[in-house]
Parts: C-alpha cells; structure tokens; sequence
C-alpha cells in the first residue's frame, strides 16, 4: 500500500475559488498546527512578485504557520495594488484561521500583468480554512497547477536514532522554468525538528542540484519560491544527519524531475552533464547554454544525433575551452554509452544508430567532458517540440 | 532599371559540386582582377571552422584576391582534415586561376562534424573558374544558400568628390543565428580605395548595428564570417567619408534585415529597442535576453500582446534594474505607438486591442526604456513558430 502523502504537524486544502477559471481548485492552503520553523528561497528575476517580497520579509523572524496560494494570476506588474491585494488576502486567511497574519506566506502564479480578483480570494477564504485536513497534500497541488498537466507530490521517510521523520513536496511548473531559485513553486514539509538556520541550509543544498539544475526554456519566473517548513512533532532532531539532508535532496530531485518530465510540450526529458571543468560555474554555464539551445533541443525532439550542434552551443557558453580536448557522450537512462566526439571530432568507431536509439529514449544524458579540470554539473532539460510553441501562442501565461 | 548588382573589379561565379545535395549551385567564388585590400571579422564562437582559422591568418597581411565557399557542409569538427582540406581546396583554386593561394579565403557552411567531400570540390574547380564574370554575384548568393529561401544581395552607390563608388554585399543565414561577429557569410566588395585598416574599420562599425544586432535563435554558429574586399578600379579614396561609412552600414543593415526575414520558420521580424540605460553593454543585455525569450517569441507569433512576458525577461537579463522605473511601449513600422507599461505596471489607458493590432504586422518595435540612463541599443528579432521547430527537427544544420 502506497503511504498517503501527510506530515504529522500539517494540514491542507484547498477550494474553487474561481480566480481566473470556473470550476477548478485555484486556492490552496498549507497550515501547521503550531507555528513552525520555515525558511525559503527565491527568484533572482528583478521583476518579483509582491508575494514573493512579502513572503521573503516575514520569514526574515525563521517562522511561519501557513501558506496560502493561488494559482491563475501571478499578481505582478500591478502596481502598489499588487503588494496591497497580497496582504489583505493574508490578512483576511489570518482571521478566518486566528493565527498571526506576520506568519502567513502567500504565493501567486499565473499570467503576469493582470490585477488579483482578490474579493475573490477573501471570500473563498472561510470555505478554504473549513476544507483543511492532514491529507489535504494532494488536492493542494491540484489546486496550485498552471499548465501543469499532473499533480507533483513526492515523499520520504528517514530513521533517524530509533525514530523516523516525514518529509514530503509539493512542486509545480512546465513554462517559464529555468529557475535560478526553486520552481515555480516548492514546498516541503517535515516533522523533524529543526531551527530556520538548518533549514535554510538543507534547503539550499538540495536546491542546488534540482530544481537549479532544471530548465525547460531559459525564462526565470518572477514568482519563483521554494518554502520549507519544519512542524518539530516527530520529537527528532536530524541535527547533522546525512540521511536526512540527503532524503531532501532526492526528494527535490524527484520533483524537478517530474516537472521536467511534465514540460510544456516535452517529449523527452534528458541531462546535460558537463565534467572536465576548471570550475563549476564553468561546467553550468556549459550545460546551460547546451540545455537552452533551440538547436540541440529540436534535434532531440527528432532523436537526430546532429552532436555539431552540441559543439556549436558549448563553443559559444562563454567559457575559455580548447575544443580540441572536448569529448561528447550520449548515455541511456540504463547506462549504455556511445562515444560521439574524441579530442572535438568524430569518435573512432562512432555508430549513428547507435547514437539515435540512445536519444529515442526519454532520460538519456549528453556527457561532455571539457578536459580542463575536474568540476562537473548536470542539468536538467527538454526537447522544443511544435506543441511548446502552440501551448505558448495560444496560453496566457 | 534596377542596376546590375556588380562591382569593378571583381567577378564571380558558381557551379554545382555536390558537395551535399545535387543539382543545385554549392560552391561559389568571388575573384578580383588584381589582389586588393580585405579584412575580415569572424565568430566569436570557441569552436571554429577550420575556414575561418585559414582566413584569419592570410588576412594579417590585409590582402585577398579570392573567396571560395561551399555550402553543404561546414567542415569543422572533422579533426586535422578539415583544415587540410580546406588548405587544398584552396590551393587547387589558386593553381585553376593561376593566383597566389596566401591570397584565397575560403568559408563552409553547412553540417557541422562530416568530413567535406573535398575531391568533389577540386574537381568542380577548373569549371567555376571558368564560371566567372562581372555579373555572378546573384547566382553567387544562391550558391552559398543552406536553409535560406532566397538569395540575399544589396547595392549602394555612393557619391565623393566629384566621383561615384559602389559596395556589393550578399549574404546567407536562416538559423543558428546570434552572430556576435558577422552573421553566418556576409561579403561586401567596394571599387573605392583603401587599405586594409580602414576596411576594418569600416567593417567593424557597419557590423555592430547590422549582423551583430540580429537574433534569430540566440545559437551562434562555428562559422559566422563578414569579408570585405576593396579593389580600388574607381581610383576614388572614401577618406573619412561619413557618406561612405554610412552606406556601408546601410547596406549591411538592409542584408541582415533580410536574414531576419528570412529566418527559419519565422513568420515577423521586429526589433527589440532598449533605451535609457546606464551602458551600451547592459541594453544589449536586455535587448537580447528578451529577443531570445521563447516566451517573449511565441507571444509575437500569436501577436500576443503578453507583455507580463516581456518584465519577466528583461528582469532576468543579468543587468541591474528597477522594475519601477521600467516602461515599454509598442511601435508599429509605421510609428504608431501604444504605451504597454508604465512604472512598471500597465500603463493608464492601455488598449489591448491596439497592441494587438500592432504585434500583428511585421517590422514593429518593442521599445523598452530602463528610466537608468542614456545608453540604448537595437536587436532585430524574429519570432518562434511550430515551423522553426519542423524545420530542425528535420533538416540537418
């Protein structure tokens, strides 16, 4: 029996509020118990949401108790009625629940440019705070999606001494994503107990290596958040555990992945792995310039092994490289390896059938090795097929 | 009558080598009657054609007499062969036409990694020899097309003193497009008088605001290279005439408006113009984060006015700004204006219907002021269709 994904300490729900949409969960809400320990990241774009500048203040004290999120309107570029329309949705979240609105985060996501119906919201709220309970998770990440097309949860359980500690996610996103932050949207919750200085920490290393190392076009969202609450009801302290800051990771790791997976118009999900760097920003910049070229991605939509344009995009990342030491490998998701280019040219013995079988799966990696030195870093990316183009043209978002 | 697009001085000519595809014109040669002054300005890509290396080097010495390109093949990442194959290609041409081979360029484009049936072009080279005259350049044009639709050639003739010059210019590209350089091949040939700094000079100006201020897909190609060559038949010195100068930047705007237009699968070209900024360099940041937004792209096919898109882009363009003081407007062809935002929110009065109307036609503006400076800077664009994804998805660039 699969476990239902709940944190002792949490709970959640989420209703129709009709936002933007009729007849679709757009308000979701997360709400502790207790107030909790709670730290986030969020969006590098200078263009921020006003939910982002707020959530960013409130949890400079490392604590919060709940979440309130609509989806359908990002509530950005509004002028001051943006930041306005925030808080009063917050406030009026507070009192419905009777907690202190200083510990009520919000976030927004949606199309950019249009104004809150944030009577909407307020009204929808009593009918929110009735429908919360501990298995509220999955409705919540119903009620968060934009384009997504499928809710992404994932969840973790780590023994730690001779207890155990819950940790579960939330994420959504398929458009706007190359977060140099979270995803669109990311929360974690845990029963472990934890101070928001450990929390900072375990959530900014497992940012690291997933939902910042994911791209599906090169945009940065201006709503970017990643938020990570610790509700302490589990009794543990994960202190400095390995386990625990590992299950995080992994944890993230599975929900970047299934954004990827669930890319506007993405038929294949694969990685770039840059090694042989001198740095890791250097082994990024590559990666990234490789995962955003249009070129290498309308070639994976057609599993075309056209490895020149692999070359041409890593040449031009702006990193010192001698493209005569750069070797190029396409690995399959089962680990089956085909050298495409040795010393910058054709591979001895390079199979072109090969190599296209390899990009004909979904989760294969283009390995570059730039001969330099011994950073690496992978990133996340999809192919750019003609439905990303027609979702786009024709989806507000 | 439309003049002969031709220069004194100089011939050219093409014929069919199959190098790639048969039956159509693939290697093309532009020869002056005595060697003159060239210069040259090349990718900035890491990863170069073994061409472009050659023709750097026989530039130090600011003299060319020939031009041989293949289209079909781009003979980089091939390994040594590829520079041996280009050195032999042109000393085959340099015997044929019985010229010194320090003074032959030679430029591939086309695939990137196979090896140039080279034979095939030695072969073809004593019948484009005799291939050439003073009327070639047109079919010259088409000789070095890959995915172009059409032939792209300009003239501008240009009055000094008491005597008259010409400049000639043809040029291809429709995809992997970014050229921080040339754009994929540009010549420009001229009958004034110059040495071979002053040709520089003139070349690197008339690039900045033409080739290197197009964007088709932000890929920059291993081969991007503009050549000039003047030889000096008028007996007329352009000095430092301003006329001269801006005719060659006119001209080379007018050919890298047309590879604009003729962008793989591109249904509008427009230009994004970035002003009130504190540098140069940060407008161009901005101009180009938002011209290679596939966000900011697709809206344009769909003539979108989703201008949330266009604040999310240029906030995440790495350039220090305040959204607040941020305002953009759109500008028709024909210089009617819409105010789209202003202080960084939806400006008073803005109609949609008329934003609409004017992303709907070609050659509109999208003007954005940063409110920082006084610095600007103008990308030409285009926008992303499902076609652009057919066309490399299928064909091999």
């Amino acid at each position: 029996m699969k476990s239902p994904i709940a944190v002792p300490g949490f709970k959640a729900g989420s209703v129709a509020a009709g936002v933007r949409y009729h007849n679709r969960l757009d308000l979701g809400l997360i709400i502790a118990d207790q107030p909790c320990a709670a730290a986030g990241i969020f969006t590098t774009n200078q263009v921020k949401a006003p939910s982002v500048v707020l959530a960013k203040k409130r949890l400079q004290n490392g604590k919060a108790r709940a979440v309130l999120v609509n989806s359908g309107n990002a509530n950005t570029c509004v002028g001051p009625r943006g930041a306005a329309d925030n808080k009063r949705a917050t406030m009026s979240l507070a009192k419905a629940a009777g907690i202190d609105p200083s510990l009520v985060l919000m976030n927004s996501t949606g199309v950019i440019g249009e104004p809150l119906a944030v009577d909407r919201v307020t009204k929808a709220i009593p009918g929110l705070v009735r429908s919360v309970s501990s298995d509220g998770l999955p409705d919540f990440a119903r009620a968060i999606m934009t384009t997504d097309t499928r809710p992404k949860l994932a969840l973790r359980k780590v023994a730690i001494g001779k207890g155990r500690v819950v940790i579960a996610g939330v994420a959504k996103g398929a458009g706007m994503i190359m977060p140099n932050m979270a995803t669109m949207l990311a929360y974690i919750l845990t029963d472990a107990v934890m101070d928001a200085g450990s929390l900072k920490k375990t959530l900014a290393a497992a940012a690291d290596d997933s939902f910042n190392a994911l791209t599906v076009d090169g945009d940065t969202s201006t709503s970017d958040s990643m938020i990570m609450m610790a509700s302490g009801v589990s009794g543990i302290k994960p202190g400095r555990s390995r386990a625990f800051n590992e299950a995080v990771s992994d944890l993230c790791l599975e929900l970047a992945q299934d954004i990827a997976k669930d890319a506007e118009g993405a038929t294949r999900m694969f990685k770039i792995k840059v090694e042989g760097a001198k740095t890791k920003s250097d082994a990024d910049k590559v990666a990234r310039r490789v995962a955003n070229s249009p070129l290498v991605k309308t070639a994976v939509h057609a599993a075309d092994p056209n490895w020149g344009r692999v070359m041409a995009a890593l040449g031009s990342a702006g990193v010192k490289l001698d493209p005569d030491k750069v070797s190029v490998s396409f690995v399959s998701e089962k680990g089956s390896k085909v050298l495409v280019v040795k010393g910058g040219a054709l591979a001895p013995g390079y199979s072109e059938a090969r190599a296209g079988k390899i990009l004909s799966g979904s989760g294969f990696t283009i390995v570059i090795n730039l001969g330099q030195g011994r950073a690496a870093r992978t990133i996340f990316a999809c192919d750019l097929s003609a439905e990303y183009v027609k979702i786009n043209a024709e989806y507000r978002s």
